[in-house]
Formats: C-alpha cells, sequence, structure tokens
C-alpha cells in the first residue's frame, strides 16, 4: 500500500521543537514533507501575504525529508505547498504544530497553528492542529505522542467531513497520566486583555498586549473543561462563520424593514 | 438622548478613502472615536501583535474628532481603543471599512475588516464590517451611502445577538441601482490560488500570490449571489468555530475508538 502523503507545518517556526517532534510521529504514518514559516508567527491568525513577495527555501534541518522554509504565514505555506512543492498533486493529510501553548476555545481564531489547518480544510484536504498547553521552552512532549498517533491514525483512516478540521489540544505533563480524548465544542471564553503601557529611550510610548484568559463556560463538553481535567480536547471547526441563528432572528425581525 | 458612541476602524489604513467616508456617515448618528491602522492591513485576517510592541498615536486628520493611528492590526486596534482610547468605557457600536474591495464568503476569514468586527462581538459590542466590491481607488460610494446608514441604524435601534457581527458587502457602482439588502449566509467558494514565480536583481526566486475567485455556491440565499444581482449583503458571522454537524459525526463514529 502507499504511504500517504502527509504535510506538515506549524506557527512557531520551522526551528522550533514542536514541529520537529511531529515531524518524527507523521514519520511513523507515512511520508512526509515540510513546509514551515521560517521564523515564528503566532497570533497570526488566518493572515496571508497579499501586498509583499514570499520567499521559500529548501533546507536539510531535517534529515532525509524534503523541507522548505518560507517567509510567510502558516496559512501561505499551505498554499504555496500546494503549488510549488507538490506541483498540485494534493497531500493526503495536512498537520500544524505542535504549537508550543494553548490553542483552546477563542485562542482559535487568533492561532497561526489552525489557519493552517482550516486553509487545508478548505482545499478539502483532511488535516488537524495539534497544540500542547504548555508555554515552556522546555516542555515535555513524550506523554502526548501516543495520543497524537492515535487521532492522526483515525483521521487517515476514517476520513474527515468535509469542511471541517480539527483541532486538538493536549494537557501539560503533570502527575496524572492524560485520561483520554474528549470530541468537545469550543469553550466560551475570551482574554481580558490589559495592555502595560511603557516608555521608549526616546520618550515615546509603547504597548505590549498582555492580559489574562476568563472561561465564560459553565459546560463539561467544551475544550477548557476537558484541559483542566487532564484530557485530550478534539474540536472539529469550520470555516462557514454563518450565524444561522442570528440570520433566522434577522429574518423575523429585520425583514419589514429592509 | 445621548448620542451613542461610535469606534471606527479599518484594514486599509486611516488615511484610506473608505474609512473618510464611514467617518462622515457615523457623524449623522453618533459621536465617532477613530482608532485605525497607521499603514494598510488587507489579509491580515484575525492577527494580533503578541510578540512586538504596539504604538498608537492622536492623529488630527479628522477634524473636530477624536482620532487615533496605531501600529498593529485592525483586531489590535479594538483591543487597544477600549483599553486606553474608552478606559474601559464601552462604545454601544464598533464599526470597521468602508473596505476597497469584496469581503464576501471565503474572504471574511482573510479579512481584517471583518476581524475588528469580530473582536468587538466577542466583547459583546455590536458591530458592522463594510466592504465595497471595487477594488478601483476611485471607486464611487455615493451609491451605497443610504444603505449603510440604514443598516447601521437597524443595529443601533434593535441591536445584535449576543456573540454574532455582520458582514456587509455593497455592490460596485454600475448603470442600475442598488435592489435592496438581503440578508445571506456565506456562499461556499474559494480562491484558486496561483502563486507567480519571479527571479530578484539576484538571481533569487521569490513568489507573489495571485489566483482567482471560484465560486461553488449553485443557492440564492448567500453573498455571491446577492452581490452578483445587485443587492447589498448582510451575513451574520460567529466566532465559534464548532462544525457541531461534525461533532455529531464524530460521536458516533468515533467514540469507540477513542
Amino acid at each position: 500500500m502507499k504511504k500517504p502523503l502527509i504535510l506538515v507545518t506549524n506557527d512557531d517556526g520551522i526551528t522550533s521543537r514542536g514541529i520537529r517532534i511531529l515531524v518524527e510521529l507523521m514519520q511513523e504514518l507515512g511520508q512526509v514533507v515540510v513546509v514551515a514559516p521560517d521564523s515564528p508567527q503566532s497570533g497570526m491568525g488566518h493572515a496571508i501575504t497579499v501586498a509583499n513577495t514570499l520567499r521559500m527555501f529548501e533546507t536539510d534541518i531535517f534529515e532525509g525529508l524534503k523541507a522548505y522554509k518560507c517567509s510567510g504565514t502558516p496559512a501561505d505555506c499551505v498554499k504555496l505547498a500546494k503549488h510549488h512543492v507538490f506541483d498540485d498533486h494534493r497531500p493526503d493529510l495536512v498537520v500544524s504544530g505542535i504549537n508550543h501553548g494553548s490553542n483552546t476555545s477563542i485562542s482559535v481564531l487568533y492561532s497561526g497553528t489552525m489557519s493552517a489547518a482550516i486553509e487545508a480544510a478548505i482545499e478539502e484536504i483532511p488535516s488537524i492542529g495539534f497544540s500542547l498547553c504548555d508555554y515552556s521552552p522546555n516542555a515535555d512532549f513524550d506523554h502526548i505522542k501516543k495520543h497524537i498517533l492515535k487521532i492522526t491514525r483515525l483521521v487517515l483512516e476514517k476520513g474527515l467531513p468535509k469542511g471541517s478540521t480539527l483541532n486538538v489540544n493536549l494537557p501539560a505533563r503533570n502527575q496524572e497520566p492524560v485520561k483520554g480524548i474528549k470530541l468537545c465544542r469550543q469553550a466560551r471564553a475570551k482574554w481580558q486583555e490589559q495592555f502595560d503601557l511603557r516608555y521608549d529611550p526616546h520618550g515615546q510610548k509603547y504597548f505590549w498586549l498582555a492580559g489574562e484568559f476568563v472561561n465564560l463556560d459553565q459546560g463539561e463538553d467544551n475544550d477548557e473543561w476537558a484541559i483542566k481535567h487532564n484530557y485530550v480536547s478534539v474540536v472539529p471547526c469550520q470555516f462557514d462563520l454563518t450565524n444561522y441563528n442570528t440570520l433566522d432572528h434577522l429574518n423575523s425581525n429585520w425583514k419589514e424593514e429592509l
């Protein structure tokens, strides 16, 4: 049987530990090609490079693998890979990560990791974004490897419904073993931002984005609950942003005014 | 009665024609404050500035108005406005645009214009993103003004259900008058990208993102259809990306394997 062709990308950049571990894991499952940003792209959301040029160069940092570093965003990497690495042959799977830090709940919107996965979903290529809920540069990844392999095998075997991708978050290592894998919805939560106001050496103001995560969700069927209780969370995501409930509401309440 | 407080932002930058027209229109409806990017931010999706500092300076380009130019993305502008312009007083409405170019269907994901509106929705502030489907720098805006005022008045009077925002696209001027306003869902469509491969003066490769828009949707209830038929399209959008159909599907088909 032909090995599946797997594109690996991320948003922390091609030299991050997370992508190296994901590449090793994916080599157990298929033929791996890497196209990833040449520098960190965290918080890039679904940004694409439209008003600037893009660079992409081959690199030998992954022994024995075809790998490219790209000056663009994670979404750019998926687009460029499709056209200039695979020559319009489609990979069987796109995986993104392993992100150094959580992408649960509302963070999915800001996540470069997930934008690569969503970009693949638009192209109807099965895809998964993986994030470890640990920001430490020395984070331990060993406890999550078997869960990443399990989820990826399921996607390769069973596929995913068109128009969807998976947002997978994995708990940081702690005393207890991971309890298992939970299928979830996105938690209702937000960032309570604070901006740190400082002055540069020339006396001019500048700001640093800071703030804390506020979970507004009381449910037990969401990704925040899962991570807090030491489960791997799997949230199927879509790129149709239409709010159909609001559409119904407006159709009832605005119709006569329009 | 106290005039509503309206925050105006955009993604084309604070000196663009589109924002100037939106500011004029909003002054008919309320007290306007402008916080907008100091340079074009098209295609930024829901990017935020986490790994860099932000600048924000007052500017007098809008006569008699409080206005600030910000070095960040549209989402950054909304966040910064909330904390350092309104001092945590909330505006009654956030409007973004008028974007020079379409943000129908899948473009909503890449749109800086809409990321500002979505950012406001996360904060439960009613919000609207406006885009004119005309990329010409000399685009005519006169034919769409009354529609922008009508939609904005409706939102100010009736509010919007929590967790939703409006993606409003307006047809380019043509021989016929605009037919009216349609409540729509996001069309199923995608960009068929092509990258233009070129060589710089030093012989190194670079790429330009190009490509064409492909409408895959046969329906008549979507934003692409509306714009094509000379209607203003209004799509209510949400920031919960959970694909509940796929969640049901996985709950049936994966449960025993997890």
